[in-house]
This record gives C-alpha cells, sequence and structure tokens, in this order.
C-alpha cells in the first residue's frame, strides 16, 4: 500500500460524472460517454459514474417491466461500450449498472474496468434498502461479492454501492484490502414533501456518514449522486429531487470539492495517495483494532 | 428500546462538563463536584465528565511517579465522590477516571452511576493509543470489559472513551446492545506547532468522525473534551492545547450544541429518546447489515 500506483506518481486526477437521466436509456448511455470524454480530456484519471446512470431511478414503483432495463455484464453494451472507452483513452472506469445475471435473478452491480480496458471485476452491492419510493428489495438480490479492492493502474480503489454508505462495516472491509480510494455511486435524494423540515438533516447525515469513512480508514472517498427531479408517468406523485452534491473527501474527511444540487457537472479533483500512507502512520486507527473484541458484529442485535 | 426511559418521559437532559485541569488532583475533583452541581441546578439528568478530569493529561511523558494518581474503583475517593453527588442530587453521572486494578495493572476507566448513586458498571478503555505526547499505553492496559450498554433510570447508555472515537466498530456494538445515547469522555488537542498547518482537520475528522457514529447508529451522540494548553514541567516544550467543542450530536448526527474551544463550561442541552426509535425506523440502517459478510472484521488486514 505503500508503493505508488503502477503508474509511478502518486498524484491522480478523479472524475466524477453528476448527471440527470432521461426515460431513454440509449440517451443516457450516449451522454455518459460524453461526459467521460470531456472529464478524460480534462485529465482524469478514474471516472466514476453515478448509481444506474443508464435510467431514470425506476425503484421509485415496483414494475416488472422495469426488469427490461437490466443488461448482462459483461455481455451487455453498457459494459461493452465502458470498456472500449476506458481502452481509448486509457482511463480506470467505474459503472453504476443493472445486471441480469439469469432469469429472475438481477443485481444493483458496479463494473470496474482497467485502463487497458479490461474488465477487472465486479462489485453487487450488498446493502438493499426499502423504504418508499426506494423499492430496491423488489428488484436487486443482495449481492455476493462481498467487499472488494482492486489495483488498477492508478491506483487500488474500493467500490461500494449508494445504501452501503450508511454502514461503516463496508468502509472498512474495503479498505483493509488496501484500497487507497472508495467509490460511492449514488442515487439518493428528497421527498419533496419531507424537504423543507428534514432536508438539511438528511443531507448531512448523508454527507457526515461518508466523510467518515475517510477518517476511520485514512483514505479518500469519492461520492457520485445523480441530479434532476424524477417523476415517473407511471407512479405520479412528487417524485423525488436527487440532491447531487457529488463530493470527495481527503484522508482526514475534509470536502475538496463539492458539486452543485442542481446541475450536471464534471467534477474533477487531483488527490495524492501518498496522503493515504502518510495519514494511516500519524493516525494510526489500523494498529489498535480490537479485532479479539468485534467478534459480535455478525450479529444481528446483542440481546 | 422503543419504551420511555424508566423516569417515563422521553425528554432527557444531558450535562457535559468541559473544564481544564490544575496541578492538583484533589482541587480538580472538588470543581468538578461543583460544576456537576451546577449542571443538576440547570436540570442536568444524566452528566457525563471529560476524560481523566482528576489531573493533567500526565500521558505527555512516561513516568512511574504518575500511576500514583491512580485510585481504585469503586474504594477510591473519585468513585465515591461521584456516587454520593449522584444519590443527593438523583442523578445519572458518568466519570472518567484513572484506575489502579492492581499493582502494575492500570485502566483508563469510566464509571457509570445510576441515579440512586449505585455504581452500575464500569467500561475500560478499549482502544489505547500511543502517539508523540499521548504515551497511553505505557499506562493503560487496553480494556477487557468489551463494549457496553446500561439502562439508567433516565435512557439507555454507552459509554467509550476518547480514541475509542475512532472506531465506528465500538459505536456499533455499544448499539446493538440498545443505547440510545453514546458518551465520549475525551482528552484531545492540538500540537501548537502542527496546529496552523493541521489544526482545522483534525478537529474536523474528531467531530465528523463522531458525529457519523449518530448517524450509523440512528442514536444521540455526546463528546466532552477538556480546556486548556497544558504543559507538564517534567516535560517542557509547547505541550497541547486541548480543544474542548464538547458538543452533542442528533441521531441524524446534527449538532445539538457545541462549547467554545476555551472555556470551561456546563453544556445543558435536551434530548428527546423517542427520536431513537422514530429514526430507526425511518433510516432501518439495523435492518439491513449484511451480518454474513461481516466475519473479516475481526482480521487484522486481509492481506
Amino acid at each position: 500500500m505503500t508503493a505508488p500506483a503502477p503508474s509511478g506518481k502518486t498524484q491522480v486526477k478523479l472524475g466524477l460524472i453528476q448527471t440527470h437521466a432521461s426515460p431513454d436509456p440509449a440517451e443516457n448511455l450516449a451522454r455518459q460517454l460524453a461526459l467521460i470524454e470531456k472529464a478524460a480530456d480534462a485529465g482524469a484519471q478514474i471516472v466514476c459514474t453515478q448509481e444506474l446512470f443508464r435510467s431514470p431511478y425506476f425503484c421509485q414503483s415496483e414494475d416488472h417491466a422495469f426488469f427490461g432495463l437490466a443488461e448482462e455484464i459483461p455481455g451487455g453494451p453498457s459494459t461493452q461500450a465502458l470498456m472500449a472507452l476506458a481502452k481509448k483513452r486509457g482511463i480506470v472506469l467505474v459503472g453504476s449498472l443493472f445486471e441480469k445475471r439469469s432469469a429472475g435473478l438481477y443485481h444493483n452491480t458496479a463494473v470496474i474496468i482497467d485502463a487497458d480496458g479490461s474488465l477487472l471485476g465486479i462489485y453487487r452491492k450488498m446493502h438493499i434498502p426499502d423504504d418508499p419510493l426506494f423499492y430496491e428489495k423488489f428488484y436487486f438480490t443482495p449481492g455476493d461479492t462481498g467487499f472488494r479492492a482492486w489495483q488498477t493502474r492508478y491506483g487500488r480503489i474500493g467500490v461500494l454501492v449508494c445504501w452501503d454508505q450508511w454502514y461503516p462495516e463496508g468502509a472498512r472491509l474495503t479498505a483493509l484490502q488496501g484500497a487507497q480510494i472508495l467509490f460511492y455511486p449514488t442515487a439518493i435524494g428528497w421527498h419533496p414533501s419531507e424537504k423543507a423540515e428534514h432536508g438539511v438533516n438528511q443531507h448531512g447525515a448523508w454527507e457526515t456518514i461518508q466523510r467518515s469513512h475517510a477518517v476511520a480508514n485514512g483514505c479518500y472517498v469519492a461520492a457520485i449522486n445523480r441530479v434532476g427531479h424524477e417523476i415517473l408517468p407511471s407512479v405520479g406523485g412528487a417524485g423525488i429531487e436527487f440532491w447531487g452534491q457529488s463530493f470527495v473527501a481527503g484522508t482526514s474527511g475534509q470536502l475538496l470539492a463539492k458539486a452543485s444540487a442542481d446541475k450536471e457537472e464534471v467534477l474533477i479533483v487531483e488527490i495524492d495517495l501518498a496522503k493515504v500512507d502518510e495519514t494511516r502512520t500519524h493516525w494510526p486507527f489500523f494498529r489498535d483494532r480490537r479485532i479479539d473484541a468485534y467478534g459480535d458484529l455478525t450479529r444481528r442485535f446483542i440481546d
């Protein structure tokens, strides 16, 4: 972990693609590819999409028709397009996709593609939410990949997805595999009826918990969230106002850069992987973990 | 956990005692008792001291003479005085003490005293730091109590101490025992030579990680830190500038109240334990923990 990335440099430019989604998957994929090109033009070496960028956030309802949005990995068009683009531009890509694994078996899956265009691996979202307008348990089988880290050309990275962000366990297990950067593609927003009363606290909790993963693990965290107010025609109602505000946190959890709440943005942030080693040495939390006393973390409740 | 405290109310007033330390342990104990009385006068029902309030932060050096500061629990004067005061005022008290358990065996220990003056239990600091001017591994054997929660007259509480604050594992294991409030007596500050460059990030990390425990567990967090610039005569140098800023975070991690960086303060904060149940129901993180996939949290590193 102390070694620089195989590129030989410790400075790395991240690209976070914060965008909206139209009803047309092909259009969303095309726009995503264009935005990734824009990030690459700006020097980004590791680029990450928001969660399920290829479609509106369909989990607002339980509708069997939406399973039609899923793709096979790596055979589907999105993975293939991302692999081709990674190779063309020589960049690492993390893409969040709706995976059809088999008939009746679907996952919320991230693909991790190295800068030569090869598929390094996948991560299947481990923690699946289910709340009003976020009916994910209907669509996604909880992941069976476990938590993972990958050595890419530009750094050792981990990927977790949205609801995972609330679980320090996932961040820790990824960091313990040496991850220097944790990527969180997400799709979170306000219920318009709650925004006035709870909006500030909800967003604050979201930002705080992810910054805390950087603190606890002495690593970088990049959260990539969608923007736009999405009301599904088949659902109606007030929909979800996705709150954007994608950000990168430094190794002490400090905000290094943050996008707006409502605009499409390509956020380019240079980080220095040498800070990971330095932070973990000066604030040596890994040294003192009481692994002899953590066994009950695998219990549902201690009662 | 859904039941109100045995008092029958869900509103509870917390008292956080943020103070300095003089070289005289008797004086520090007397001042602490007076400040607790002041908190009780203001209606506080659960009061917590900063870490090792009875003395300056002696861990700035490794000096056998300082073992003389330790006391037996419950026989020592501090525990006895706190028990008497808890009974007199009908309040719950959490006190952070230097425990002499036996010859050559010392702990950094919190006493948890119920409102009838009885000693509910103790917590021995599990994670022990060791860094320049924070030579705690010399003094304190890592705790063997494990992480705990106690039902007091005014709520179910957990207590962790200082360096524990950096470990989401400790907060989680305490919350999984139903704790509604996590108390963190601490003694943390700036090395004056680092303050200009790193001070903001260091304090930000400290506040962020503790607020995140409230987020992850849908509970309240109270951090009680000392103030004052302490230079030990036998050590000299620039000493440590304890940064105060004791605070209470709500169940979404939001700051409810925060003390100054340099003044003695008795912070009184009313909270509502019903919010714990409400938050955990609406943001049901406990529901979805992947306990089948957390086994490696008991590993030192996953390599």
